[in-house]
């Protein structure tokens, strides 16, 4: 592999575990008030299309962390979307 | 211009352009709480690491995407740390 794939791998771990904190935040306090639903529906639909970008580029970096990421982040909507409702 | 640039200009608006939303929330409310710093530290850190990426693959949907997406992360950061201590 080389420096090049590596950064990208770097990159997108950490955009991609950024929303780990936040879920976790939201999994203690159960609280979503002051998040942004419409924010992160766009997020998640946008990283969506990043793996599709990924794929046809043949870009593994791409492809892994925004697999994970879109995982992450429907994750984080379904938190927002229950949480509202309590 | 090819049809997966603009499928990468297209997912690269859609990651960027999510954060909006959020901003727009605070701006309004001047509330944070719910919102976890770490997170928009992380993925403001993550997105310079992709500008860094798109520019030694010369890519150009991420370059030009990843670096507004910068710009809106660290005004958002900048908002949390103003408010929360507000």
């Amino acid at each position: 592999m080389e420096f090049i794939d590596v950064l990208g791998f770097f990159a997108g771990i950490c955009v991609t575990i950024s929303v780990i904190p936040q879920i976790w935040k939201v999994w203690k306090t159960k609280k979503v008030k002051d998040i942004s639903l419409l924010t992160f529906s766009i997020l998640t639909f946008g990283v969506a299309l990043w793996v599709v970008y990924g794929v046809l580029k043949n870009d593994l970096p791409i492809i892994v962390t925004n697999s994970i990421s879109l995982t992450l982040n429907l994750l984080m909507v379904y938190f927002i979307v229950y949480y509202e409702k309590e």
